[in-house]
């Protein structure tokens, strides 16, 4: 049982900027979410794009922000479940929370915030009948740990960036890649384009264009994938393999915290924003895109200030006898968890004669 | 009389960052604050000191904060009243208003939003009997244009990092510099005081410490000041100069807004947090530390939250009849009002044989 001050599910830019907020109130953050990396929308979405609204910055890269935020949040020692989804929320007698993953992994705080945005994101499957039999024996849908796949074969499906992107870095890894895809133009990052068609040219990933995977083979473990060429002259072929991973994107629903007995409306969690940003169950908040209320934008600014004000409320219920009163970073400086602080330089005060 | 989409009262960030929101709306905006640079308590109070709780800046100074919201919001092309305190506001038969300033400029809009911090800074003033009498005739409490100086006497009263700053600044552009001190110990950033005490040694700034003004002479404009010195030996000096400047910092007070009809709270305007920040006067909102509501935090990053919502509503006053959707600055990109545009690399689409 993983125990801490509050479980964020969804390390999005708003769970995570939670934790800066929760950490100047001395409060611990967990952090649960679906994908394998933290910045939600941002990673996985558009990581290499520029944002223009986040304020101070007149452009930044997606990921970057991401980035920054992580550097940010750093000395409050997150603790983080990633790649597994928040599946059940269960109310203790006294008053706190254990929140269950798909995995079985097990949560429990005072404080629950749901920083979920669109909802967790699910990969899209691949219309193959028996790929259910295979998932998690041979057939993945993300990459969590590259090095699963060090000397072994890969097939890899899909033409936008995931597919390149780790087509390529796997070259290195694995002792075969292949790179099915249903047509012959990629969409992506240009010289990702370029890179892939560097190394099928030298033979180290094997391209396989105008095709698709219709079939899997195997006693237990994947063994084999089927290849149905357009060309009908090529035909279908049977590929050896340890790994399918089928990158065709991964796609976010609200999911499981859609039956946490939470007011939902247009698909977002209703929330008390004439105060804290609370759900309908105390103890509950929901802020960030996953949210709803009237006049709501959703975006990362307004993220960032729900999650401000939220932590406030929080800090009042996990100590409902204690005062706390705002102190300005720049004043007070930050003292991170580890140990560290950060504090403005003081004035100096010299004696000229 | 400046015609614009929003009046915006105040320069701090909130102000500058409402100028961004609403060119994203294609709303025109012009700034007024009374004092002579933007950034309101950045700029005036602690530029130089480090922020920490800026999302996704794990440090940033609060000068450079400023300075990139002006980035920001360049494309905007914002007008700005510098210098002069927004001073009464009128509301004409059309719902519109027009706000002027203490040196009577006028500005029209059919929207006014308040960013006005904590107050307009005001100058803390030295106790000189007939200080009022020379006021814009040879004493200033603030510097906009330093080319006034120009081959002129100059006496700046201070020993903060403005006096000295300025003492430092105008050695290379008035004539005489004298920098007039009660004790012998400066409160400043090391390298100010340092060079202060350089410049006074190679005879560029005149230091006169453990003293302070006490009158002023003149028979229109100023002609002369009265140093008086602790050390009872040296007595009383009078020192002819062009202008005297006492620099004992700006305090910010919320000033002629507290008349302008709004219902205040804690010296702060209500609003409206359920919506859209509006006051009890339609059509004038007011965003950042001027505002209070419940659970309020006078945050930099909660001001931003507050501009943004604040101007879809204001777009819904001034288009009564257009539907605006929301739009993601990285899919749509960003038209300045100066013919510029900022967008993302679209996805590259190229076919590998
Ligand atoms: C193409 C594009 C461009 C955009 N451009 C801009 C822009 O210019 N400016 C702007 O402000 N915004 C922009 N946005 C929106 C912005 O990305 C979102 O507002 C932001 O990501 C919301 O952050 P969040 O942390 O609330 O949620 P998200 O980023 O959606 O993160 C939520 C996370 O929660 C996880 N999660 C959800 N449910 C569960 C569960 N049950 N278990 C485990 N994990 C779960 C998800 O996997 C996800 O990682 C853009 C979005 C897109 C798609
Ligand atoms: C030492 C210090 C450290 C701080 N540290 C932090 C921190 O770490 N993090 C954080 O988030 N915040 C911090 N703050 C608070 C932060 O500076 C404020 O929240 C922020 O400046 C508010 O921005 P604003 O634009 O709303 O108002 P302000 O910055 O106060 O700007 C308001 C402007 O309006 C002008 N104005 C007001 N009335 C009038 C009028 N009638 N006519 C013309 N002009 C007018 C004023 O002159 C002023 O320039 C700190 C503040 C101080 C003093």
């Amino acid at each position: 049982m993983i125990k801490t001050d509050m479980i964020i599910v969804g390390a999005g830019p708003t769970g995570l900027f939670t934790v800066f907020e929760a950490g100047l109130l001395k409060l611990k953050c967990h952090l649960i979410d679906a994908l394998p990396q933290p910045g939600g929308q941002c990673s996985e979405i558009y990581p290499k794009k520029p944002i223009y609204d986040i304020p101070g910055f007149p452009e930044v890269l997606a990921g970057d922000l991401v980035s920054n935020l992580m550097e940010q949040i750093k000395a409050f020692e997150p603790g983080f479940t990633l790649g597994e989804r928040a599946e059940t929320i269960d109310k203790q007698e006294d008053g706190s929370f254990i929140v269950t993953t798909n995995k079985g992994t097990k949560h429990h705080a005072p404080v629950v915030v749901i920083a979920g945005g669109l909802g967790s994101f699910e990969p899209r499957k691949p219309p193959i009948p028996n790929i259910i039999d295979f998932e998690d024996k041979g057939v993945a849908y993300m990459i969590k740990e590259p090095e699963v796949y060090r000397d072994k074969k890969v097939v890899i499906a899909g033409g936008g960036d995931s597919a390149l992107d780790w087509a390529i870095f796997l070259a290195d890894v694995a002792s075969e890649v292949s790179l099915v895809h249903r047509r012959q133009e990629f969409r992506g990052a240009l010289d990702s384009v370029e890179k892939v068609e560097e190394l099928s040219k030298i033979g180290k990933i094997k391209l396989v264009t105008n095709a698709e995977i219709v079939d899997l083979k195997g006693e237990e473990d994947l063994e084999a994938v089927v290849i149905r060429h357009k060309d009908t002259a090529l035909g279908e072929e049977i590929k050896e393999t340890d790994y399918f991973i089928p990158l065709f994107g991964l796609s976010p629903k609200l999911g499981p915290i859609g039956d946490w007995g939470l007011e939902i409306e247009k698909n977002a969690i209703k929330v008390d924003n004439t105060y804290d940003y609370q759900t309908n169950i105390p103890g509950v908040y929901a802020v960030g895109d996953v949210n709803t209320y009237p006049g709501k934008l959703k975006l990362i600014l307004c993220g960032f200030h729900e999650a401000a004000i939220m932590c406030q409320s929080a800090y009042q219920r996990i100590f409902p006898d204690k005062k706390y009163v705002m102190k300005y970073t720049t004043v007070s400086g930050v003292n991170g968890f580890d140990g560290s602080r950060k504090e403005a330089k003081k004035e100096v005060v010299k004696s000229i004669n």
